[in-house]
């Protein structure tokens, strides 16, 4: 079980990519999942454990759009309803195992953990460069954490963090002293800075051809529980007056969908979509290869906090400046926790009944 | 401490050939102890803790019939008890360490753990045909599953399960939809089923040089808590008229004699005893092969099992009807460590006094 | 935390040659410290532990004497005050990490853990022949144990484990039955024993050119928490008669400071000091490679004991005469733990005033 997380919210589960005929197991808020696709290529997602003696489904065989368990052979369908018991005719009313609303979208299977009926897909983010025209998108990793979801939610609602743990890529000291800005939102916080007339980070000097300074952007927009896509980009030094004409540079969105694992691990799946080299596969290459190296620096940092966190309930922490926007993330889940427990009754009722 | 297991009762300790004159630690029951053999060839069993430090005796030597502590050198006899404190004359009384009653049946040493007064060897599984003219026994291995004892009782009270898990050896897809029978005894269960005019299974087609179909039978007799000895054998279709008569087919006792390590460790020291090819090396090694790969199908199943049983205490269980021997014998056992908790203030007395 | 550790006193935290210009991370009583070396040269330990967001200080950046986080960039002096936050004016009062008293000594640096005011380099253990004339010290290793150091330091109060732990090295069977003496000091015990006129050991056999039997002697002298140092030598049978004398035979002062990392591991730095063969580094090498040993075998024996002591608290334990000093040890410790008690309203003042 994982506390921390609201039920009634979609998650990523997996890429779309890995969901076929082949029985997959995955864990989400603490959770064995079964998946597959049926015949006609819907993708399900049942709990991985039949409840005649506990065996994983993920163990037992795809018959059909059914699943056989492999113990005994107790067999469900797509539903969850169990339509085969070998050895005996009458099955259980209460033979089934729970099912999960799921949606596909941006390469990945989104699951709705909490009441189905509140599974409304247009809640999960939208990002409309994605497929648009001038655009090109390109699927990065799923990059396993060791740590609690939020802690990388911090990090993602969070530019300052970037100067002082991303030096070969995506920062450099120039933005140090730069104060962040942000905007509250009811299910969101957008934070951001502008680092003007300052030498280009690592990554954008690579493709921009830049002849000198430039003025840099990042803002990040994280919508609770666990999206964030952070959009950066450059352009030359005071060619870019309006901060809406961002599209006149070289423009980045940096896409993390988070999947919280259980309380102690989660996984950034993470995807950029980007508006130069559109048909070029090798810079889709050459830039994962620079978000994989940032990215595991936040990993190496994020994953020795954990540790910290578990041992030192002593300390106490101090707060910053650069934290209103972080605080005001957790504030926002805190909130949609408690808004599960109003649910709940209705929930179980529409999961069991 | 294993809680689920009564102490009153034979546990296989390890094989007889693993018990020489060299110190040996084995875990029974949730405690360590040190096996050797005296100089006359009797098996010793003493806890492998020395009072004084908590050295494990096991790290210490064998001098003569008694064990040396690798620490300070106190030294207990074949009995326990305390014959040498180097640099001090006297032995205190108290210094001495529990030993427990063994004894040698079917190439095992088994343990009572419990009131030695109790320890009768009659109790010991007895099987005739293990040295019966006509029939060969071969001893097989000491695997390790990592799950409690009982959930790999459930699994040889359990015919079912043969022809989901071990389609290519010991079941093949015709007994599905059998259904089993049962036979409650005060002290174990006996559970069979008969599939009938049906192919072979993979394991007998091997041996039996069947020209078509054959009648095929599974006899699971358990015994609380530890022994199950599987009778099963497949005849030409109708040759045998008596279930009686089952000799009269290639017949073999695969005997489970299981070893409770802790609350979620057991071995399963299994052997076969048969009426065919009895001095045939070759078949015994061909025979245990097909064994290894079906008794490692079931410890893959029963160890995810025994994590998702930890994990899920939420999921609410469907009984089957092929699951009224299994729960008999769950009953069975918790009436012997109840029965167990009666004779604990005589047993104090006896191990300590 | 350490519960069986005082704090008010002197620990090894590490050999003085590991404290650099690098930061290094060291863990002692459960708290993770980052430890470097000023510009001037001085030793410097604080809290690994950044008050933002709990980064480990140890990642980031040693910026001329002040610690630079990896994460955002706060900035800590060597006294643990915060000189530093990127993209803010205000410094907050409470933006600070504990730091320590150190003092360097033997080749180590000293941590004093608990009241600041109460650190007086005079109380660390004082070897004399460390660096005297005639005398040659050799620093060993950093042998890590996964044991509560009191369970070394109960081995350290103990001549009479080496008859049976340490036949090859440092003991023979002449000892065996000769009682240990010993004399109680407020802070520690000295404990001993001759063994006279008896085979030479083998250690001192291969430098020592003994024509018959020796007379050899063990002083464990043992100063709570953390030092012991083994006064143990040997010289031809009758040669010394006043016990004071013992400088004219072959003599070595083995040092063994043992840092408690947690309540299940500790350190023990270990190092020699002797009276022959002064300029010799081959024999420097091979009494460590014997030392190593010896200690090793005193590290399989304490491994195993912390298992046992945990999976079995129920065996009551035989005191022998052999114990008198280590239960001696253990009193002392446990009062120096009171003690703490009394003084900590005044140490938490002193640490976060």
């Amino acid at each position: 079980m994982t506390a921390t997380a609201p039920r009634n919210a979609w998650y990523p589960l997996t890429w779309s990519r890995n969901v076929t005929r082949k029985l997959a197991s995955h864990r989400v808020l603490g959770s064995d999942l079964v998946v597959y696709r049926t015949e006609a290529g819907e993708p399900v997602c049942l709990d991985d454990v039949c409840p005649h003696r506990l065996a994983p489904l993920s163990m037992g065989k795809l018959k059909g759009d059914a699943v056989e368990c492999g113990y005994h052979g107790m067999t469900f369908g797509s539903d969850g309803r169990c339509i085969r018991i070998p050895g005996q005719q009458l099955i259980p009313a209460n033979a089934k195992v729970p099912s999960y609303p799921l949606h596909e979208k941006m390469g990945l299977v989104w699951i709705w953990p909490g009441e189905p009926d509140m599974a409304d897909p247009s809640l999960i983010y939208d990002l409309p460069q994605y497929d648009a025209p001038g655009w090109h998108a390109a699927h990065g990793d799923a990059l396993r954490i060791d740590a609690n979801y939020l802690n990388l939610a911090d990090n993602l609602c969070d530019p300052a963090h970037v100067s002082f743990v991303h030096l070969s890529t995506l920062g450099n000291s120039a933005s140090e002293e730069i104060p962040v800005e942000h905007n509250f939102k009811d299910k969101g916080v957008l934070v951001w800075r502008w680092i003007r007339d300052a030498a280009p980070i690592p990554l954008f000097a690579k493709y921009g051809n830049f002849r000198g300074n430039v003025d840099r952007w990042h803002y990040y927009d994280y919508v609770a529980p666990c999206s964030a896509v952070i959009d950066f980009g450059s352009a030359d030094a005071g060619a870019i007056t309006d901060p809406e004409d961002r599209d006149q540079g070289l423009r980045i969105f940096a896409c993390h969908f988070i999947t919280p694992v259980d309380d102690h691990v989660c996984i950034d799946h993470w995807l950029h979509v980007r508006n130069f080299a559109l048909d070029d596969a090798d810079v889709d290459q050459r830039l994962h290869a620079d978000f994989r190296i940032a990215f595991n620096e936040d990993k190496e940092i994020l994953e020795r906090i954990e540790v910290v966190e578990r041992s030192r309930p002593d300390v106490r922490r101090i707060r910053l400046g650069i934290d209103a926007a972080p605080q005001r993330m957790r504030r926002i889940v805190e909130r949609m926790v408690a808004e599960d427990g109003e649910s709940s009754a209705a929930q179980a009722t529409a999961v069991s009944g």
